[in-house]
């Protein structure tokens, strides 16, 4: 199975190109994509679903994050394999910090490809240097023969999650459509913080609870679950959780007990 | 073949994790899946989508309608066996009401899980209950084995459309991007009221005709024709038949010979 | 493998019914769709995409173009060779003018079919007519079986972009979300009037540059790419070059060295 990740889901050709490559030279793999939550270089967001889209698809997933950071190295083009052996293809850009955290780095590779193709524009390194190796990989390529050992890799600094006493503090990761904020938290430090399902808490100052089931709770009441990938969401029965929090994107939360 | 019907199509991750699921227990079921016309909650319009699109699927396609309601037991996992042996996997909110009409209902199953499951969010309860029986039954686990016999159900109060010498009555079940409105209407009531191919009549008091080349219609005009799962569709050449008729969902029409 | 072209991409209960003939008649072929850019009725951009999406996948690629013209052959189902032998399946619209222009016209057949099917509504026509051809040619049917030679076919009237000295004209194809500009002028033109990677030019008077690495170029500034299929794109770098032109489909251009 090949999962793609990338901001350039509303080019459609592109993709259309893409997975046409896919479908003559891996046609039997399966092709995942997730694209539109991911902001045109947005590199943060796509790291984050690609660790979370990881820890729901089997081990065997190849990952493929096509996003286009502003760093110095952001064309180099790279293989990561994780300390529980998955594989990660990308550009160093930072797209692999949130993969890194979550299931730890054994070694990353890059790409051995002539130096000429460097001057490349973004679609072309895609279409010609990453999309090979993903199908070579899938064919059964060795992790070995791909290149060199990368020893400096771009690494994003972003904020952690952290709880204390009755308190959480936290980011907004996304929001979708439907105003559904997904944040930073792992779930579990709810517990660690002493509540559980039915209690009550604070978000930002506003009312909330934690209700699984929302036929239980009152329509706009907001409610936190657990979400992809384990960690803590904020939704609104039938409204939009963003509007009545005034959150968006890396705005900051406190949960309070 | 399995046939996705949701309300959760803009949730990219959470779609990519089920078919992700998909692809690795069941990867020679090919995937259909019908989001984006339903809205979040709406029960109703999942039903319709699910009953046409099972019009034009082969009946061994097993049909997986993932949509959350509001009614008491709407978090019951169910399987429903129609009279002409399809299977529908979902809740038992009413999302079937359609599929019902059109099939006839031969029998109902809960699906078995242990009682702790259903404190579940809405998410969970999909990937964790349906998704999983929805892999057992495409890989041929029996539909007798999933549960026990379901005898209550819910089922959703609809307003079926009727006709009466020259004249047709009927709601809007969707109104797509193009301004397309969807009727309840079967297209043979046409014939039944006696109007056939380029004949004319009035929908709520405005001039329309049946014309099933648009070619030979002038812009702007109204045209009736025959939709997916044969029911009547009304739209404009090159216009909004949505706001020439001032008509949304669930909106009333009259036609007139 | 089957690519899929249309205009008809957001009423997705049809394009359900499309993929679901095709996954029961045809389960062996890939399906790549390309839908979102193209606007209701724009046989040209159909035709363009068509054109574009063929150059990057394989020859024996079966193309399938659904979009609905105008013209008075326009709902004639046609089969077109190409003279590399390439197939592309639609209506007498128009939509292959592109593609003629690109891979040469060997010979069209008609779609034979019951005259009474003439007056069928256009998704009908697609459902009954052009997927069972395209399911029988993907299943091994031969080319010349599918109908009588046609003579007389319809084909777009479009500009052609030139040079000339240190002058390129053209024309906007499409636009994408993003605000970057798909032209209908070969990338190669730019070397012949002696430009080449890093030098400057000017689009309709405003400043830009040949910038093959957007890392290199300053924010907002207008640079030019090679897109898919060999066209000229024109991108702002974090910025909408749509708005910054002033730009839309079908604005001219002319680029200055």
């Amino acid at each position: 199975m090949i999962a793609i990740i990338t901001d350039h889901g509303s080019d459609e050709l592109f993709m259309g190109v893409l997975k046409g490559s896919f479908a003559e030279l891996a046609p039997d793999q399966e092709i995942i994509e997730v694209t539109h939550p991911i902001n045109i270089g947005d590199v943060y967001s796509a790291s984050c679903i690609t660790e979370r889209l990881a820890c729901h698809l089997p081990k065997s997933t190849i990952f493929l994050t096509i996003v286009d950071g502003q760093n110095e190295s952001a064309r180099r083009p790279i293989v990561l394999k994780t300390k529980d052996d998955r594989f990660f293809i990308g550009f160093d850009n930072g797209a692999f910090t949130m993969p890194i955290e979550r299931f730890g780095l054994r070694q990353i590779r890059e790409i051995n490809i002539p130096k000429v193709k460097f001057s490349l524009s973004f679609t072309r390194s895609v279409l010609d240097i990453l999309i090979p190796v993903a199908i070579q990989m899938a064919n059964g390529k060795a992790y070995e023969e791909i290149g060199n050992i990368y020893m400096t890799f771009y690494y994003l600094k972003h904020k952690k999650s952290s709880f204390e006493d009755k308190k959480i503090e936290g980011e907004i990761v996304f929001v979708n459509d439907l105003g559904d904020l997904s944040t930073n938290i792992p779930f579990e430090y709810l517990t660690k913080i002493g509540l559980h399902n039915e209690d009550k808490l604070k978000i930002n100052g506003k009312n909330a609870s934690i209700m699984l089931d929302r036929r239980a709770v009152r329509k706009t009441e907001l409610t936190v679950c657990e979400g992809l990938g384990g960690y803590l969401e904020i939704t609104a029965n039938y409204a939009h959780a963003s509007k009545i929090l005034n959150l968006s994107s890396k705005s900051e939360i406190v949960l309070e007990g």
